[in-house]
């Protein structure tokens, strides 16, 4: 029987032991997709209590409470703050398999030193002493940062956003981090959403330009591209349902601008269209810049009309969306090969079936621009727990070289969620383990701690090649 | 090495047979979803020999029979039932890893007594025994019921059904356990079908009124809906192909009808139109009466022309569908949840690639009406495995709450199935056990049993509200 | 912890130990589907290095090395031979999880008796020995084979072959070996390819006939397929995109047909219904001649286009392609049922996630022509490791009868791959091995033994019913 997430949580071999402990644990992390606040890092800010940092702004949470029947009052509604954690505490306690039962402990010891068991129980106890800590030094967003051994973070930012909390921040000597933006240019590309005009022309002050056409908006973009990387943005992140290949010609897709701009919402096809021209642009411009796409896809938001009119976006109300032809993400990416456009890339399916498609597809356009230059992202969302990533990491060894994968990112809004490395950690060096002890691999240590090095850090150091602060 | 089928079967911890022996094997049985007959248990039949009642109906039997190879003479055809019986016997005894091979094992020990193997060999003895056993006090259909520890039984019922046979039921106070009807309209809503036509017949003598247009037909259903009602239904089962989101007009749904009732079959879309409008009018009556919805998809029936020719539906020639879009899932329930008409809900897939799907859609529309207000429900026929149960568990732990699923339900024809609830209870416990034994959730048996408890009973009970006999 | 390949290699149980050791390593090789050329057996050729056995064709070995940024230069460039192998060495030595990394190693022991481990440290000594080993006698294409314990090979070849290279071996007692054709009329099929015209003048010669209508090619095919059986042929293989139901009248084949001829390429419901009628037509034949067809699908090749026009096809670009809609397959295999022309088939889907639906559709058709009349082929190609067989094999115990599974093949293009045979009976083994020890079946090895040895080779010899040389 092993204790409950002790020091060898989820290591159950002696190989995954020293794997973990004499390699991963160590290595500083690369978190090259969060979607944290740039400001709220510069402004080093400080939360009142534990429902403030832990459930304020966590869908995660809110779900699975939501799920096990608590009323939204005691979610994102008027109850106090002691309430909120107390029902969160209750519903946690018996949220068994659940990873959020792993993530949430892991931070309770991490940042808080906490050995013991939260539930309803245990609540009070653990409510006054994590406040406790909140208050004392250190517990800063910086200070928990810092707690981490973060080496590098990748923001997630709009193209019309100024940069001025990352220009303070590369400014500032006192803080050794370095805080990176990320390139998402989602509303840009959006032309079916009602915002679409009111976008592009922030976008037009931003670019100082005008945007009429197409063409417009792609030097428009250019121009905020060059803006990025005069930042030291080397990555860039679409959300899309699923990866499309619907090639028109040019003038084609100033039609649909132009109607689009005269007030015509385009058809399903049209969007398409448009969206393929957009991607291939985008796809193009990171290529010649040497930076990374990021494509995440296969989610379908916000299905709940009532509460999306209560609550907005990005509240717990999104799911897997399961089209995701495999087809048409060969084709686009073959599309961009053949003009010598593709970038780095790196494919996230939140749909786990497409795994085994997302493999076979890297295959078919690796070279020697990068080990691994086409990337399967980590396990996401609804599969970020110990079997979707232990899912991702199989398929990617049985299809692929796992060897030369960048690794973990925590794709999160809150300053606490580092032990999201340590989880992913732990899992590959059990995996790993497994492996060693049941003859499937040789018991070759150096090797084998070179892999695991590489996966936490070395890789995901190579690959974006970040410009230190 | 673990004996075959012992009393700790399945359960490979201590933390498992704890949970089995000390909480899950006493639970009684809620069956809120088969297909008995209320006829046959009134009439507390009686079978002459294990044949007739083991081999008469099942078409999982004969599926795996001709997949052996065995003729069909022995199968459905004129074999003598000594004959049908030993040819199950030797596939049986070959069928390595077929849930079969477990399921028929399980109830020989339940309910015959017999803990040998039932192979080529054993069959005679078998033949003798369970033929004994079945002349012997008790083992009759209701006899079988009480031996399994059952509460409540839902049968499957047609809009039409006078419940003659559950109005007895609900008289005779010599049998205690519960058995209610449950709401099943396919027949109203294929209008596809060559017999639809003569099924509204049917339906308006049922309720006692003319039907021409679609609005009659939900006055009808109304009517009928409120005569099960009275007979204590609780919950209704729709077969789908997959879960539709088809929006019309009511004049367009109007039309529809009226060119059915003319002769015209409608094509795909308006077919589409028409079940979407059927379905969204039943889920708003579900809800107003708190009866819940259960959605069972992905299958394609029949697909043996010649065999269907000989044998009609449900013999053993039905497959996976693998159609079903999530996003139109998705979007019927937020349609129902907009108009606030969103019942409690259980979805089944029998696409096991649907679960992580279906688990995120649940978290869209949780909230405090119920424990798990939306539900996914129990690994199902050509899922209703050792795999398929764990990992249909797995996932729902993973993406939900677990702990307040409704759990297991037989979905047979059969008196001898109830140990399929055992089957499961001892799978929940062992992936429980492993999870503690492994160190992924706290050796806290207060708490474990108490979810186990509401997995195996008191959820179901909770979720359904049942008037107890 | 278990070494590292020896030579209870995946084998974690006593029981998994005994099956093995005492029945299925000994048993026979039926290697009924494999792309070797009869020509290379029949002039029996031998190989300079093991670069040129190893690497010279093997598009795996290519894709795993670009995956990890290998310079094309060393993959199919001008490098040479030795710096071919010391870089897939280097790759392999940390190609963790990898079935390249089994499959190498397994085929390093058995051929050519090296016990260590392949890297970039040992690529000097490896090179040495094996080099050494294939000047030594009995180290040619027939040796190798012979080596390997194989019974039957059935390679796979086009109706335009005059299977010269066949008859030749036919004659030639000296070699044991029954080498058979198989029958793959892709490019008949293909009529949307350019190249189809010219292929049709080729197989108006092979048949001596003209070919202007469908009936005319239907014609052709049938004299072909006599001259295949004369040969010794008894399966088919195609290679399709998805198992498509698309049914027109004779009419409208021939007029797509007709309009092909004239230079118009078909569009994509055309081009469905005509490839529908040709596979309607094929299997039929197959039935009338007690043949076997094989369905290959779920793959789209050649995905990357800079690469094509280096390459050409075959050399590693390919992917899954994750359409397969089971409700077509089902309405194929029916439509052929209806018609008393559903020969003996084995259906293959590169998509994993296809497994549940294959398995479900296996059981609408079986009967007593054969145990197993209708099959799902093994884990393939991107699936062909440890946990795709370890799936294919649980879900086909799971939905259907293991026990009468025609078992492994090798798809390979190397005469060195039949260790892929011994690496799938280890993995059938251990399954069996952990059921046995885990309670799943009773411990009654004479059963199981009976079932691996079936598994392993008399079914496959039953299901083909191949002439002995």
């Amino acid at each position: 029987m092993k204790a409950f997430m002790d020091k060898d949580f989820l290591l159950n071999t002696q190989a995954a032991k020293t794997l973990y402990h004499e390699t991963a644990e160590g290595c500083p992390i690369i978190d090259f997709h969060c979607h944290l606040s740039p400001r709220e890092i510069y402004e080093d800010i400080r939360y009142e209590n534990i429902t403030q940092v832990w459930l304020g702004g966590d869908h995660y949470k809110w779900r699975l409470m939501r799920s096990a029947g608590v009323p939204e009052k005691y979610i994102t509604g008027d109850a106090s703050d002691y309430e909120k954690f107390e029902k969160y505490a209750t519903v946690l306690g018996k949220a068994i398999g659940n990873p959020l039962h792993h993530w949430s402990h892991l931070e309770l010891r991490r940042f808080f030193g906490y050995d013991g068991i939260l539930n309803q129980k245990t609540a009070p106890e653990v409510w006054k002493l994590a406040n406790a800590k909140l208050q004392s030094e250190g517990y800063t967003s910086r200070g928990l940062i810092m707690m981490s051994n973060v080496d590098t973070i990748c923001t997630t930012d709009d193209p019309v956003d100024s940069l001025e909390w990352h220009e303070k921040l590369a400014a500032d000597k006192t803080f050794p981090v370095t805080v990176l933006p990320a390139w998402r240019p989602d509303k840009a590309m959006n032309l079916e959403k009602p915002t679409w005009p009111d976008y592009l022309k922030q976008l037009e002050k931003a670019a100082g330009m005008e945007i009429r056409s197409f063409a417009d908006l792609k030097k428009a973009l250019h121009c905020r591209l060059d803006f990025f990387a005069a930042h030291g943005c080397r990555l860039s992140d679409h959300a899309l349902n699923y990866v499309m290949y619907a090639p028109a010609a040019d003038e084609e897709v100033e039609r649909i601008f132009s109607a689009r701009m005269s007030g015509t919402i385009p058809g399903a096809k049209e969007e398409a269209a448009f969206k393929f021209a957009f991607m291939s642009f985008m796809a193009a411009e990171y290529h010649q810049r040497g930076w990374v796409m990021q494509l995440h896809y296969g989610c379908r938001r916000d299905n709940n009309p009532t509460m999306f009119k209560l609550l907005g976006p990005d509240t717990g109300f999104d799911c897997v969306d399961n089209t995701a032809p495999s087809t048409e993400t060969a084709a686009f990416l073959g599309s961009l090969e053949e003009k010598n456009a593709l970038p780095k890339t790196i494919l996230y399916s939140l749909n786990t079936n497409d795994n085994a498609a997302i493999d076979s597809i890297l295959g078919c356009f690796q070279n020697d621009e990068a080990v691994g230059r086409i990337q399967h992202g980590s396990a996401w969302w609804f599969d970020d727990h110990f079997d979707g990533m232990s899912d991702h990491l199989k398929s990617l060894a049985n299809r692929g070289y796992l060897a030369g994968f960048v690794g973990m990112l925590t794709d999160s809004r809150s300053f606490l969620s580092y032990p999201r490395h340590e989880y992913f950690r732990r899992i590959l060096c059990r995996i790993f383990g497994e492996w060693i002890e049941d003859g499937f691999f040789p018991e070759d240590m150096d090797t084998v701690k070179e892999i695991v090095s590489d996966i936490c850090y070395g890789n995901a150091k190579r690959y974006f090649q970040f410009a230190k602060k």
